[in-house]
């Protein structure tokens, strides 16, 4: 089964507003086994309303419209739709009496406004789909050839009660029995580029046993997702374990995770595991390493705590760097980093110690040392692994690579002991 | 001038990606004087890209697609839109080699995978669009009609500079004169709800002098957005200018900035203009602080560092916190954030020390001590303030409002010296 979505709005199409009620049906009609073949977003003009409309339902005949049910002069979805079918709009004394009564129980005084009135303003033959959360009834309208249109509201809270409550037993309904779904599976891949992994996938890198494999790269390393549709949800969950399983065989060492799982979870982990505690000494991050460690609830039986030495100050004063050897290297060094990670791991008293400095820009790179030059320096019980090179994208990026890149060295020193 | 914009990608359509492209390119195409007639998403199909791209041209003759560039198999962008045009592809060398030159700048050896080569296969006639942050090549091609596609690769970093440096002056060339633009300008508050803004805003609480005021409200505050449509560019800048200065007089001390600029920055200025040198000590906070400040560059004539104390042993050992005050008052508490201040301040050598403690959840709550509970202190030369409260959200939400707290709070302390 195959549907659209339309989000309708003004403040979309001016990228005022970021879609979430588009990505949030299409998951939730995927795991049910529908797939959306297109998504489409326009303004609050009539027209536009009815040129998109008009098209979803020559092309896939079904279609759910977020947004324009709203009170006021602007919000035309119901009117503009009703008109296309051909349909009258009714008043709904009952819709009506509802909205009466919430407007009571909110403490309002009087009646509601007149502008309401809209709301309940239903095309002939219509569905009215029940709102728990707010005054815009939903409606579902169907042609004598089975095309229909299911419009919610643009709040996302009303969209979702709406469509849990009323829309997704219609859509149900329509499907037979839910015999296929779709899912997927995501394993995560770090230090290795996208355009080297078709060929260590080799045969698996284009999908395989009916799963599509999708390269999804970003500031973490590159995501694998397998995707399944159009089989039982038993099924598709056991081929997904099983791909998954073989593509953490096939790309080996670069896998740290699955799902959703960040690096610093996986770390944290591996710490807790060996029973060592973990502290950090940050220049160029300034911070980040130490914040993405303590967003994962239960870190702190692991990590102690850091140092942050953005001045060379600290680093001598806090950390013991040697001014010697600041002056001789540079803060962004090899040897700084190691002088570092050793620093924090003598004075928190831990195991595990890293240090990070880097060039992050967009000022401070010099032909020796560019912009994005970080050196990592991980510490475990005074055996030093160490890493350097030359990290892309913006200040941002280069500081948050600077963490992804720390947490890797750190999970491939302790993988090997 | 209108125009359409297609973006490209399985992920999008089952809802696993929310779209950021088609939000950011319609602000800036806004801003311009170009209108977005409409926005869709496709999957990874050459069939469905195929139609939505002959839909886009048929209707408005000008559309910009982002995703599906990139170096592996489901990437059928250009080819399929090639195709459309009749057009051939080609080898560009050119780019080919700027794709090796990338390669060896990011320490990878040998030569870059043949995956790659499928991203300098230009369709002939098209002009290419240089990236400067990756390795696909934009793609600009026009038909004999004057009908046009730009493509542009979907992660976001590259999308942002190839429209800036390439895209955005074929698209001013086409305009002509601009005679009208929707610009927007926003207030940022914080320290206040959302719901006492419109009386303390009164008669331009819903917007004044044709244009419309919008409430977001965040974890950094309430952002009011004014907006203005349908005037000539210089008119709308005078108009919103007047306008943010009456927003900044109505609302007074929660006013903290205009447009994105971070509270950071803020108070980085506040320092920077008094002479005074920042360090941080934070414990539930992890260095998510130290993170924000240092996020801003030049950052390093004010910021020295800080102490990540996660662990009490920490506060205590490189803090110089009594083991009294622990004892007696519980890590959360006012008396260990001005001892965590005052013991920055004294080891790294500042004017201005913060300390942070406090319960992050979603475990650690106490009848006494819940979820959400934070202490802060701030200390200036030994003159300290002090805030203590429940914030509410999540772990993240808590910890980042903690950041934000702290920075108020150094904010309007320097604002009374």
């Amino acid at each position: 089964m195959h549907l659209e979505i339309l989000t309708v709005g003004d403040e979309l199409l001016l990228g005022l507003t970021i879609d979430t009620n588009g990505p949030w049906l299409s998951r939730e009609l995927a795991a049910d086994g529908v797939q959306v073949a297109r998504r489409a977003s326009v303004g609050d003009q009539a027209t536009q309303i009815a040129d998109a409309v008009r098209d979803a339902l020559d092309r896939t005949g079904a279609l759910i419209t977020t947004g324009g049910l709203g009170p006021t002069a602007d919000d035309l979805t119901a009117p503009t739709i009703a008109a296309l079918f051909g349909r009258e709009l009714v008043f709904d004394s009952t819709q009506w009496e509802r909205i009466r009564k919430l407007w009571r129980e909110r403490g309002r005084p009087g009646e509601p406004p007149n502008a309401n009135r809209q709301q309940v303003m239903i095309p002939a033959g219509a569905r009215v789909l029940s709102n728990r959360h707010g005054t815009a009834p939903g409606i579902f309208l169907e042609d004598e050839r089975g095309r229909w249109v299911a419009m919610l509201p643009g709040v996302p809270r009303e969209m979702r009660g709406i469509f849990n409550d009323e829309l997704r037993p219609l859509v149900r309904a329509r499907l037979g029995g839910v015999t296929s779904v779709v899912r997927t599976r995501t394993v995560r891949t770090t230090s290795v580029a996208e355009s080297q992994l078709p060929s260590i996938l080799g045969d698996l890198a284009r999908g395989f046993d009916g799963m599509s494999l999708a390269y999804l790269p970003g500031q973490e390393g590159v995501d694998l997702r397998l995707t399944i549709a159009g089989v039982a949800p038993d099924e598709a969950d056991a081929r997904l374990a099983a791909g998954a399983a073989l593509l953490g065989d096939r790309v080996g060492a670069y896998v740290y995770a699955e799902g959703a799982t960040d690096l610093a979870e996986v770390v944290l982990a591996a710490c807790r595991a060996r029973g060592l505690r973990l502290a950090v000494a940050e220049s160029c991050t300034g911070g980040l390493l130490g914040a993405r460690v303590t967003a994962i609830p239960g870190s702190s039986d692991v990590f102690m705590g850091g140092i942050i030495a953005y001045d060379n100050a600290v680093k001598e004063g806090q950390l013991g760097v040697a001014a010697a050897t600041l002056a001789a290297h540079g803060a962004v060094s090899e040897a700084v980093a190691r002088e570092m990670a050793a620093g924090v791991r003598a004075r928190l008293g831990t195991q595990v110690g890293v240090g990070i400095t880097g060039v992050a820009g967009p000022g401070g790179g010099t032909p020796d040392k560019p912009v994005g030059l970080v050196w990592i320096a991980v510490d475990v019980d005074g055996e030093v692994r160490t890493f350097g090179g030359r990290l892309i994208g913006d200040r941002a990026e280069v500081r948050y690579r600077a963490t992804q890149g720390a947490l890797e060295l750190i999970r491939r020193v302790l993988s090997q002991r």
